[in-house]
């Protein structure tokens, strides 16, 4: 097929965020027609956060169009007739962009943790399995699906491309930043992306910053610092977050002891025997997790069935600020007058850490290199980010951590009849209040 | 419980479309929290829309949410002192706007129109019957959640209230407007709503608009009718409206006729047998009706396997306009082919109609009788808006209706054996073509 | 010159209604430069507006640049290479976008009312005349010049091009609209250009709109009504507008009479004796008005010393609705009354008129034929538009107009010397206030 | 008077910042009345930024309203009931809202660098003087101006009122913030106000922030940070700022020079001889002083009329780098070659210095005393912002400085006859740039 393949008409998106999505190419408007890129219509892009902030319902189809857009207008209205830029890499870099997200599943970060699995395996195993946005990549070539994949997964020989899509900068970010701050509401999240995009420069292994746009991207990096710490990391969503990873764990553990489920799990067995298939793991959406959750509220197991009820009717636990260095006798001590008041520690006391480093430069040889932003300066240079921007200089390489403790309040409130402990529990909890 | 019993703190919730929803009331808290009301996350605002938009993934949720706060705002800050206002009837109000879409199930158009029912009946039940939320309406007195339902479902005697809550400019259309369009992202569905709450005035009997206010309202009308032909209406949302209809329509009569389904339909049961009771009405919400589309794609049936494939991947019907006056031979005609060609014209060719009434008077006798939007005059007269407003008065009265026919071009196209059928119906469609 | 003689890099102007504004043409930027397109900022895009709507405060500049940037996102992004479209053309057409105001003074309405001047005279005699701006365009060609200036005056040959510039829907309006809404901050004024844009098709003599675009384009003529009687015509511009024409009559009138000023008016000597001339109009800007009008505070005549403290310190006429058929008796006592009590009516008793016609389709032979709008059908018929649309059809043809009368509440509050006479006024007017 | 005397209906101006002004006093509508405060109408509240971004065209008296309506907000619907605030100071605290720009000039920085004058004497003046300003406030009490003006002083006794109108986190700065970015259309200066006034409370002696709301703080400062290097230091603006204090230069020196203007300068005089009283100094706005710009582009004089056509033309001065440190030597080697070359360096050879500390906690003893940002802690402790957050402690105390070399790049252009000396200028320039 030619690569080239243009559809009669131009077809349009109506979007929120970048106003209008277009879609000149044939291959483009194929794949999104496809079950597996449809099902992301059934998985929303910030899992639990809808429980915090109510308007973060958007989907995942929805992000991955708005990333393919701004790689779009990056190409065809920035880089097109530019030195280093070769526009045989066009389509690869818009399909690469439409199909980043394809292998996330429902409540991607839970599951991951839980069943020990990687959204970016699977994204992998359908571009280059037996599905249909295979079948459409290969009206390209037969190795251009293979291409896809190696851009997505950086291993793509040509950097320029790796790191339009990956990199401290890239359209997935932008896109997500102002996205997420769309539906939830928050005033975090703008930046002047369209300043961004004009003073993109290809180089030959890198896409670099003019130094003109300096301050757009200080703006950029600041949205990101303030949407890590008041939408993505919010301990309300990292209650639900809790909730749904212990159901999990429950479910597994129970199905493990052969437990006898009123309600068979059939989406699950290959889950929880750890054989999950591409098949299977494509019908697993949020759908089908929530039908689970819903009939799992009426199984026996008081605890599988509590947390589902919990999980729906959004009736979360109740949090602390936790120090893993000084608090550990604590937690200890929490412990057991939870299971001396009968409520499973393993399932309803449980520390969860976030962490996120706002920026950074170059540390090789460090577990996650990141690649820095690079200003190209007027003479022609390029200069890393940090060593021009005071304020991305004060935030860069500082990492910061956040512990909390989580407990079911309701149930502790509940301990009539335990009166001594229930008082022990609260007033440990209550000395960790700050 | 004193009905006027706060919060120690009042809780917000961010809104994209009101900024932030503002509850002090400790009752309005505590229904937010039930199950039935949390139900509303798992069920979309604008249904199938989001297969046309694909911003417009709102829940049910959100929309009760921002209702309750623009009637909060006229009663806090307009209403609060004013003659004719008394502010005994404010928690009453608040309760009936939180709970006004309390009823609807998932795709309820689609629901009640094959089913029977009504989504207004069981947002009744739920208030008076045996649920979380009866049981915290109850805590303001015994009366309670029968004056909340009389409200919601016009009856209840002071006619000011009931105008509050629904009439042809209340919080509901002023809310839906725009928060559809700022999910969908169309540019219609703005208008200065700040500017008509601050109009707003309260008489004996019904709610009026000072006359200053007019243009603000006329732009509301404008906004309006603008939605319901650009976005409520759009041929490629009643498209997959048909194929949801269709779905429903061909399980309930596989379930009459005894087949056997590999998946028991346990959820539906007393549904296809019009037996529905409540609490099996509130567990059917948009995930358990999804999951069932997704099992049921693999059914022995082909009609219902094909349709569910067809409206889980967006693989939609094609329409041509439909005059019912001219076309009926057409239509005939079409019917006779399409069993021809082995395509039942039962599921595969239909008929659908869409029609809107932007604004009108009163016409005692009517079959819906609309309450009129009326202007408080400078020297205190009361004018019905068609009668000061030019424009109002050229669209009042106006009913405007569509028809479409429906039918899939794929399966037309793949016609191969039957030539000269399937030559028939594509010149036949063809000729429908304007 | 070679008319597309490039600049080495683009230059941006971030423009709040556009988000930017780009020039690439060296013409265009030089253009920008000269002092008769800079003089532009010294010129209120709505003359007195700022007194009704403090954030009116944008200039012909603003405006200019944003007419200048639609019509280049038009040619560049949709006409480029369309068939009818003749890229030659561009560069006519982004002048003629750019300078299509250039003619303008300060307070354009007043000063053309009282000295019986027509902008579009000016904008003529500065592109063709001994001009910085004449100078540039004649880098093109010696008969460029020219060929603006019949674009602008509608006589240019080809209608496609005067279209694009002047029409029912032209880039002066659509940037007007939008412009005006966002300074003012007004809720109307809003529709989805970028919309508009993408569907409007070049024909041999006219620019046509896609029928897909038809709603769109409603939202725009709605818009435009709304900004007129919201806006355009608020009735405390029109007052401020009314006392700023009385000063210019009574300086006017002083200069004729032979008045000694004690501040000789240089500026205005040719105005007065009718003897304009291009150089002395070209240092007519608002700075010098409003210098004037300041230092005319302190002049001996009570009434120009009067109205231009007025005018400065916003102390306004009150009006009252006046029906002209049924009010003469009404309004020749009131005159009568006024001299009685030594307020001049000349000056002080104003009839204004606003009118407007929101839409109109062609009707020949008409004082002032407005080409209507229209739109291409998918079969490639050409429709008047309110052939196709019920709202604007409801709308077409219908002027609109409104009179009041002005006059000053504080004279005639301070009439205490002649008490009878003011109760006569006081009940007078009140008696045509409705 | 009665203090509280209320207007018969609330007033509102359309403000496009904070959708609506509100105004419900009585003494407030009369001080928005006066000539005093209708005179900021006609000062530009960004000076020359609009010679940068066209769309800064918006006066100071846009921004006082607004200021006054934050006050308003935070008064009226966050302190009204709450320990620690005395309503009794609301009508205090809007009044010096309102009027805390009064004593602005026309291009203050410039004219208060020339002519050593301090917009903050001539504010106090303006309110306990002879001015209608100070005939309204009279009307509450005698003494009541003085306490608007020791307020605004940071006098005033009860510092919680002093720490409302003035700090680093004060309505002044909220507004001035939001509405130059409305105005000029840039993406930074957004930040969550309503979230900040809503978490605001009073103490004691000062205003915190509850600690719930730091994040929107946070955002606050960076906007303020991103506000003043990307606008309001612009090196374009500078420039023209540049321009305009040479312009008053030279007039100062020609007038003192007993140099005969062709248009006598009467609006200067008093200013010019350093004995500048009250009423003259209400008599400079804007428009005059644009009028003598324009009349003195005809003065003989070459450098006045010269700086003047630049001005009014934005013909302006190019621009290096420039380092104090280490790049004197070449500077005064240029001030040598322009004198050679027969520029006078004093007015077309300027340094311009820059510099701005983003936020700083308490030094006391410092030139000037910063009052540091609050948080109030959960558990009502006090804590020091720069404490808390990691972002703002990073920034803290920070103080950035920027100078740059402005000259005319094309007069140098034009020593056509002195090739050499234009050589030696040219090659100095060009070592400077980086």
């Amino acid at each position: 097929m030619d690569p080239n393949s243009k559809l009669s008409e131009e077809k349009v998106f109506k979007d929120p965020v970048h106003r209008y999505v277009h879609v000149r190419d044939k291959i483009i408007w194929d794949l999104i027609g496809t079950a597996e890129f449809q099902r992301l219509r059934r998985i929303r892009q910030l899992g639990t956060t809808y429980l915090t902030f109510h308007g973060a319902e958007h989907s995942r189809f929805n992000h991955s169009l708005g990333v393919y857009e701004i790689i779009r207008r990056i190409i065809d209205d920035v880089f097109h007739d530019r030195e280093h830029w070769n526009n045989d890499e066009r389509l690869l870099c818009l399909c690469a962009a439409l199909l980043h997200d394809l292998g996330h599943g429902p409540f991607s970060h839970s599951f991951e943790k839980v069943f020990h699995l990687d959204h970016e395996d699977f994204t992998q195993a359908i571009i280059t399995g037996p599905t249909e946005v295979n079948a459409v990549l290969r009206r390209i070539g037969d190795d251009f699906p293979k291409k896809v994949a190696e851009v997505i997964a950086k291993t793509y020989e040509n950097k320029l491309v790796v790191s339009l899509i990956s990199s401290q900068i890239d359209a997935d970010r932008m896109d997500y930043l102002q996205r997420d701050a769309y539906y939830t509401g928050v005033s975090y999240g703008h930046f002047d992306m369209e300043r961004i995009l004009r003073v993109m420069r290809p180089q030959e292994d890198q896409v670099v910053i003019k130094q003109s746009g300096m301050h757009a991207v200080e703006d950029y990096i600041m949205s990101r610092y303030q949407m890590y710490w008041q939408v993505y990391f919010h301990p309300v969503t990292r209650s639900a977050e809790v909730i749904l990873t212990k159901i999990l764990h429950r479910a597994k553990q129970l199905h493990q002891g052969h437990y006898s489920f009123k309600h068979q799990p059939a989406h699950f067995y290959s889950l929880f025997e750890d054989e999950l298939v591409l098949q299977d793991y494509l019908r697993l959406d949020e759908s089908v997790i929530l039908y689970y959750f819903q009939v799992w509220q009426d199984e026996e197991d008081p605890i599988l069935s509590d947390l589902c009820g919990r999980f729906l009717n959004r009736r979360l636990f109740q949090y602390i600020e936790f120090n893993p260095n000084s608090q550990m006798k604590m937690w200890m001590e929490l412990n057991h007058l939870f299971k001396k008041a009968g409520i499973d520690p393993d399932y309803y006391l449980v520390v969860d850490s976030s962490s996120d480093l706002p920026y950074d430069f170059y540390r090789p040889g460090e577990e996650e290199e990141r690649l820095p932003i690079h200003l190209l300066m007027p003479n022609g240079d390029i200069r890393e980010l940090s060593r021009e921007s005071e304020i991305v200089e004060a935030i860069s390489g500082k990492k910061r951590t956040d512990h909390k403790l989580y407990f079911p309040q309701d149930l502790i409130d509940r301990l009539s009849s335990k009166r001594k402990v229930k008082e022990q529990i609260i007033q440990l909890l209550s000395s960790g209040k700050n």
